[in-house]
């Protein structure tokens, strides 16, 4: 395979915009496809090109990257937007959204039937990541598809894992990510309300545990946050509603008990239906304190 | 209240005897006590005193520091063993075992009730931490009670926090402390499984989540061990078992639910009714792994 000069990228949200101009900056030959006009007016300002459709992005690509929202959004794209018939036959698809591992696995079966190469490559790090290029890529593949997309890959993530070699098993890294992070939340939450319960002012209690084995990235990203009356939101509960589900499904379909996961899951699921979806995902901690019978503030 | 100058101390087991040595070394007069005459001869060895019972390590003492394994041995220390009575009217009694919060509440009114002092004043911190004198210190009491047993308690810690005014405050900081600990180590071996269900290496899970958002200091700490066949017993599942239990009956006696606390204390027991009782802690992992149908190695 020759090395990557034309990338056809659709999804240009909070993340797959500040992606795809990485991209551009190292030279590639970007042309990408969003719905929406603002994206699409972003990626031509920093020396991009647009293409009216996902068939078009794909036209003439060596790789075809998809940051969609999901797995539905990707299907889409290939399949009924008619991305994957323009797309050159030694191509290579790399879908980059948090999916499934094994509609990941199908959907690469799909995509390789047709001659192209898959690469399951979900990211983590944030919108932060994707603006400095810093974010870590869990890729699945033969060495040999990985090798021949790793100067895109790069281009987009400073940490490039290569997993496993089967598609579904990128996904799979990413699954475990968001089961780690879901439950830590859901556990910081879950201290933070006992000791409330108890009297005990939630700042002390972040001043030592956040020193102690009790620590965890997210009782310091989001334990502030719990102790705070309105606080900013950085990612909602609804996301996390969304990505416990992918975790329970990857352990239903992989047949991995997954109890924690679980009672995670129903903890941000009580959380949106008594009407915090829409606020920081650290506001579990309010559904707690509800179970706990105390009232905030 | 004077500077205590005379500490009785019972219970110098792994973390009490290096506790009491360090009192030693800051001069303090420390009149030891515990059932095993190894202890004794190494307290006598470093400049310590030996009592011949828990009452004459309490007689003449300013402060008598409990730091033996449960509630029920603190009891039978300071009333079946008369510790309580030989200790001087003006006194303080500190107790720096983890032992259940309300039952360390009631155990204060009990002390209280003679004209002692009360400090609920447990630690983290470990083994190490005892060595060192940089032991974590959730303390609680009353202003002027913590104040007269300052220098007492920096002996043995670095850090001393004054979680609150009521005594089993302190004890419920060290419980949501372990709560932490024991999800995060349970939640390590759920994603560690779901993983190797899937045919990723459990390295490759550590390499990528230990620096990424989805990171706890159990999953950096405990992680690696969960990858070996016969790991090194730091702490083991026994001890979770014994820790979540006090956490579950912490809940219960405050009215606050705990799901995922809940979640991971089965998990503990059941890796213990497996016969895993005695191994180290992230061996909750094999549980895990028979739950997911793998077998282990």
């Amino acid at each position: 395979m020759s090395e990557p000069r034309n990338i056809g990228f659709v999804g240009l949200g909070a993340m797959g915009l500040p992606m795809a101009l990485n991209l551009v900056k190292k030279q590639f030959h970007v042309r990408g496809f969003d719905m929406k006009p603002e994206a699409l007016a972003a990626l031509n300002h920093a020396g991009g090109h647009v293409a009216a459709n996902a068939a078009e992005a794909a036209h003439s690509a060596d790789a075809l990257v998809l940051m969609v929202v999901n797995i539905a959004q990707a299907e889409s794209v290939l399949f009924d937007a008619g991305a994957l018939a323009a797309l050159p036959e030694a191509a290579t698809v790399i879908l980059m959204a948090t999916c499934p591992p094994n509609s990941v696995a199908a959907l690469a079966k799909r995509v390789e039937a047709t001659g192209r190469h898959f690469i399951d490559a979900p990211v983590s790090g944030g919108v932060v990541g994707a603006q400095g290029g810093t974010l870590t890529i869990m890729a699945a593949a033969s060495n040999e598809v990985i090798e021949a997309s790793r100067s895109v890959l790069v281009a987009m993530g400073e940490k490039l894992f290569h997993v496993g070699l089967e598609a579904g098993q990128g996904a799979m890294v990413k699954t475990v990510n968001q089961l780690l992070c879901g439950v830590h939340i859901a556990a910081a939450a879950e201290g933070m309300a006992l000791a409330e319960k108890a009297g005990i002012d939630g700042q002390v209690i972040l001043d030592i545990l956040g020193g102690s084995a009790a620590s965890s990235w997210m009782l310091l990203n989001r334990g502030p946050r719990m102790v705070q009356d309105e606080p900013e939101v950085t990612s909602a509960v609804d996301i996390f509603v969304k990505d416990m589900s992918i975790v329970m499904d990857a352990g239903r379909a992989s047949k991995a008990a997954l109890p924690l996961a679980a009672a995670a899951h129903q903890m941000f699921l009580a959380a949106s239906a008594q009407g915090h979806g829409l606020k920081d995902d650290s506001q579990v901690v309010l559904t707690y304190r509800d179970l706990a019978g105390l009232k905030k503030g």
